[in-house]
């Protein structure tokens, strides 16, 4: 590698917008230090209930008190210390609003547990909207128009990633902040029901929303055969889309994760798999999902030398590595 | 009361399709008995959660241990046997699919219990689908399309008197046993977004469905100005339209509810009130929601006298106040 991109990012802030990677794994948080990644955005529930997610955030208090090598983010100066620290910041999060139950209540419980970027839907209909893999999207119900409200009010990131179409649409339009597609690529860059519709994106960018350009094998046209400069392509192809400034990184890295991990998260309302009409498709006996080059964490500087063979210039690499995400962040969190 | 109308009700099996009142009043039960109703359709939930149900379902356990004037009606023999025993049978269900929560599996827990009705959603979105005061409708979800499938399944009858007007129709089509309107009026009778509209009553009762025509005061024209002339003013619009057949009684009562009760029916999701999208005028100071001459299940008699006077025959009156609903049991029951 260059010593010019190591350079750069050694000294850039390098958040990945979403990893759902096993906690329980030690190799999880030692590959992220490898890799010097500055903090994370870590899943903490996908189907889970209110009861089931206050346990695994008890297990997250457990870590953060046991683990030195992580510091929790609650803020965007808790990013700049774990720069300094030279650990790695966990931002904790939802890919589903099941947690919160039919209370908005717990929006600011979670809130004050630390709880900062929620996804609205997760694949099916849950009480706020309708999630990719569903038969039907009609858009927010009455309970999300109130969630997305509370978030907004609350400083926390809405999150539309795993979002049915009209529910994403929705969600853009009536929140007033800024809203993010933490993992996600264009539909017409690679046509999978996971990818967003060109309208999205674009909505999105112009109201000063982030994209994280996801490496998840099954959302790159090459899938399972794809190397980081594919993933450089598809970051490119959002650049192009809606513009630097909105565009990052979120590898839904899913390291060290069993077999019952796939089935769960890819199960209809994570009881049944695989949901009837989804695809069924998960190809979850794959080793890696992630690109060659970037397979894990602990290879992520190597991001930042394609991202300068492929022209892009210090402060744009430095912008798409975390600096993008930092902006939304200091913007919602600080409401 | 003339004492032809008289021995037709009380030699007829009389059914009440939907009763809401409070279940720890004594008065209730009581006036039952002195109404000589034969079997009720006993609202066990409505938002409640699955822990929150099981506490219900253990206190009508509690119930049918120590009330003398009750038995629980887990098949349609049950309800031959209260009538033989001039008790009241009391059908166990839900106004809600709530209770089951994301677990399908837990249909086949509610009904070994003895739960036999379960309406999809109320008024709200649930996992299944949309109810009647949700700001978008577009039918059942991935998972209620299977719970619908589960419910024919295990003999369950479908419920659609609070649910959306797009789910209502998926799920009159994709039910392979009939399904029940416990009550509700038609919404060109009176135009209230709990009334169902044409195409759905239509379908249902070519599928061999029932409606319980509702003596609710707010769901009839003149509100709570409205007697038992009126309500039979119902019944005959709803004769008129999907054929005797398929009509039935479901009174909506109320009886002896505080105001906390209205405040928690008439909510967003159990926890809000009212909900942002509802018109909230839920009239919740008002003592009686029943018409004038059927204030009570005591007064229910009442109501063979006015069918009669309009010139039901006695087997006709016999079908309205309970023999529809008894075929409807009889064939979704014991699958």
């Amino acid at each position: 590698m260059s010593s010019e991109a190591r350079k750069i990012y050694d000294e850039a802030i390098v958040i990945d917008g979403l990893n759902v990677s096993n906690w329980e794994s030690d190799a999880v948080f030692e590959r992220l230090r490898t890799g010097n990644i500055t903090a994370i955005n870590a899943t903490v529930a996908t189907w889970e209930n209110f009861v089931q997610t206050m346990a695994h955030l008890a297990a997250w208090m457990r870590r953060f008190r046991e683990r030195h090598d992580i510091v929790q983010v609650k803020e965007t100066a808790d990013i700049h210390a774990a720069k300094k620290l030279g650990k790695t910041g966990i931002i904790l999060s939802f890919q589903n609003a099941s947690p919160i139950e039919n209370e908005l209540d717990r929006l600011g419980l979670f809130l004050a547990l630390g709880v900062r970027v929620i996804q609205l839907t997760y694949h099916e209909t849950n009480l706020l909207g309708s999630g990719c893999w569903e038969r039907n999207d009609c858009g927010l119900s009455n309970f999300g128009v109130d969630a997305v409200r509370e978030m907004n009010r609350l400083g926390i990131v809405i999150d539309l990633s795993h979002v049915g179409p009209k529910t994403t649409m929705d969600a853009i339009e009536m929140s007033e902040q800024p809203v993010a597609i933490t993992h996600a690529n264009a539909r017409s860059f690679c046509g999978h029901p996971r990818n967003k519709e060109e309208e999205a994106l674009k909505l999105l960018a112009e109201k000063g929303g982030v994209v994280g350009v996801t490496s998840f094998a099954n959302f790159l046209p090459k899938g399972f055969d794809s190397t980081v400069e594919d993933f450089v392509d598809a970051i490119d192809d959002m650049v192009e889309r809606i513009g630097l400034d909105h565009v990052a990184i979120g590898t839904d890295s899913t390291h060290d994760q069993p077999l019952e991990f796939w089935h769960y998260i890819a199960s209809q309302q994570g009881t049944k798999f695989p949901s009837t009409f989804a695809d069924g498709s998960v190809p979850y006996t794959e080793l890696s999902f992630q690109p060659k080059g970037i397979d894990s964490p602990a290879e992520f500087p190597n991001l930042a030398e394609a991202l300068a063979n492929r022209g892009y210039r210090a402060e744009e690499i430095t912008k798409l590595l975390g600096g993008n995400w930092m902006s939304l962040f200091e913007r919602v969190w600080s409401v």
